[in-house]
């Protein structure tokens, strides 16, 4: 794939796309009957329907027939390659250093972002981090890292060319001059009942993630209650696609399952995750995400040939953690897009609730499960998230898990602390559902499940 | 199904259908994984589709996912329900006779509907007939008629009560009052490429068909080359279901499964067609024309209970034709409807071409195969037909068919005549590659190949 510029462009198709150039009723049914289209069938609706010459209601039913009758990996690529062209590609040329980033499918106290592109970025890659806001029961990164006062997420894209190149990383959104056929495809999934298709999601993540300027990438897809993809099969097919497309695309990328029956780490809400992540930055932090975050780093630092073996990187990770580089590297980046860093130096002064309420097990035994789509709804409906798309979220609000799958708990002893600004009882109800108390200790269940490696294509 | 007055309504919904009574994602996921909707779902969706409260894309996706997933017995009807409520429904109080009515799949040279309505009058049913235009390859039976001079097919609903009233009979078209849910429905179906589904084919069936007034119907269901439904198989379960709903909107239905490789009798073609009915009124015709259009007139005066069995009501037509009661009753509409009846008492004085073109047998032999659907084509492509919606038909093109299946035939002999407006040099050689000889006799194909009967239902 040709990186065709770095100038702001509205619409990135060629200008030789000019008339009808498909029969949109001729490739519905061609899809409805299980045939494959070619690149530039593919092309002409995507392009078509962009530019408003193919009306929503024939993609809408174009998409559900993808849904029964799927899109093989050149179906895929070819979607993938008309949304990225369908606008700006942010390129960075002439750094000193290789570009790597890191997607997550979404999950439950998944703040590994916020402590990883830091560290990464300490050990001398380039990290062009675009995340994006919660969806449905998982948080989003840009919500998180909006609990620091000041802190600026929606950057214009020279701006945000300009900070990873002076900083080694950056933190944006999604803009409108994106993938904007991702955008408008998305909408139409998210009322049609099209969401939840492989090869569309595929599309859609890659579309946005190699817009904007890496040409690696780390897939951390969770499996498990708390994720999209609930069986390790469906995230492992979900991965498998991931890399797939990404080769075809001319990109590098591996990918971990990583289990998401729990939440991660202890901390759930936006300032309590950025709270947690700062103690990983300081080489502290609960076990899972620190584990995490460090494996990821790792990975990244393989991928971008700035380690030989995912333990080097993982080791070199460490010692930019334990030298402070990786903490001064959030630092300077927070403060470089608007946010106060003395909030980071002591996060007690991050917006937080005034009550707080604890739930306690109710009998002696073993944590056996924890229920990670059950806390994050529970933190949603306490304003962490949102119910509606235009609402705004609380930073203060959330979940500190004092005990997790295999802890041993006694009658009466705390398990968790809910922040709410209100009297919660609901929420006390629901967390101490969440929780199941077993006689026996679980088997232990691994955090990492898969590491997956796409074969290595030309970059 | 009560039918609740026959005053001009534009929207026959019940006005308790108020603000949003169905969420359209949901509906869609339900049908996507498999569900089986309410009726208030579909009824829900019908009139907020109609209303344009639920945007056409959703109803696109829903298209597709029932193309999938299909509908059940309960849904089909629900959604015909829904259909038919969506505007008039014409009702004949106090009729001195039952009502009955015919609806064919639609096939090449079916002109049976016009010799038809007025035996099954002249016997003494009242035949409520909308009949539709030429679609595809197929012929049209209001084309047909108003190749006839002066004949006027569009008629208000008033009229049309009228003249059944008074005649036995009446030949209209579906107005907009009728049915708009369908007609809106079956446009989007036309390019989501959603046609071809039996139960969304049902559905606007039978919303169109029991809206005219009929409470009876014979169904003639077209199987083979010249048929939409081209297996017996596919033919059979669009007969099945045609009958199921049928019964569950509390009306009566038969219906014949009809051999539809070859076209019908020897005309093909708009005032050609005219002929060949006004033949089998004198008692005349090609022998498949007359036996079916008889069987069938059997079978409506049976269903209507004016004939004891098969056999009778078909004696009892025969008569009718015999008397010249049926003629008599045919000339009597036309001119009712504004058709000049001096052309049925001349049939040669209907439009005509000037030109006329032979094709004759390449060999000795037997006439093995002859294509419907390439000879509805050929009449479409010469002017009989529409290529696009807003085409006007031409009456006097069209094929007169001289050898059909089964016949010898001998090298030189002629098998067919075009009656074209120019020269015809492709029509010329795709009717000679449409006739198949070989030496064999074929063996010979039934004209009716099943006769299926709903259980009797309260009327």
């Amino acid at each position: 794939m040709a990186e065709t510029g770095n100038e702001d462009r509205a619409d990135g198709y060629p200008s030789t796309l000019g008339g009808p150039v498909v029969d949109a009723r001729a490739a519905i049914r061609k899809k409805r009957d299980g045939g494959k289209h070619s690149a530039d069938e593919i092309l002409a609706l995507t392009a078509g329907f962009t530019r408003g010459r193919i009306p929503d209601y024939q993609i809408a039913a174009w998409l559900m027939a993808v849904y029964f009758q799927g899109l093989d990996a050149d179906e895929t690529l070819a979607l993938t390659q008309a949304m990225l062209h369908s606008g700006e590609l942010i390129t960075l040329p002439g750094l000193s250093g290789p570009t790597v980033d890191k997607h997550s499918t979404g999950g439950v106290g998944d703040k590994v972002s916020l402590a990883l592109a830091p560290i990464v970025a300490a050990c001398g890659a380039f990290v062009p981090m675009i995340s994006g806001r919660g969806l449905g029961h998982t948080g989003g990164t840009l919500d998180k890292l909006e609990s620091i006062p000041g802190m600026r997420v929606q950057l214009p894209s020279d701006e945000f060319r300009k900070l990873v190149r002076a900083h080694g990383l950056a933190f944006g959104s999604q803009t409108s001059d994106i993938a904007p056929a991702d955008r408008l495809l998305y909408a139409l999934r998210d009322v049609t009942a099209t969401v939840e298709c492989i090869p569309l999601i595929v599309s859609s993540i890659l579309s946005k993630k190699f817009a904007s300027g890496t040409k690696r990438v780390v897939f951390d897809v969770k499996a498990g209650r708390g994720a999209f993809m609930r069986s390790p099969e469906r995230a492992r097919e979900l991965a498998r696609q991931l890399l797939e497309v990404t080769r075809g695309l001319g990109f590098e990328a591996t990918a971990l399952i990583t289990n998401m029956e729990q939440p991660l780490g202890r901390n759930v809400g936006n300032a309590l995750e950025v709270a947690e992540a700062i103690d990983v930055l300081h080489g502290g932090g609960p076990d899972d995400t620190r584990e995490l975050t460090l494996r990821l780093a790792g990975e990244m630092l393989v991928l971008a040939g700035l380690a030989d073996s995912v333990p080097d990187g993982e080791h070199k990770a460490r010692i930019a953690v334990t030298a402070g580089k990786a903490f001064a590297k959030f630092m300077e980046i927070v403060e470089a897009q608007g946010g106060s860093p003395r909030y980071l130096g002591d996060p007690s002064q991050l917006p937080k609730t005034e009550r707080s309420h604890g739930i306690v097990a109710p009998r002696d035994g073993y944590v056996t499960s924890l229920d990670a789509f059950e806390v994050g709804e529970i933190v949603v409906h306490l304003g962490g998230g949102r119910l509606r798309k235009d609402e705004k979220v609380d930073p203060a609000v959330g979940i500190v898990l004092l005990k997790k799958v295999g802890d041993r708990v006694a009658a009466g002893e705390p398990l968790a602390t809910i922040h709410a600004r209100d009297a919660a009882q609901e929420a006390i109800q629901a967390l101490t559902g969440a929780y199941h108390i077993g006689d026996q200790p679980p088997a232990r269940a691994s955090l990492v499940l898969e590491r997956m490696q796409a074969p290595s294509a030309a970059v």
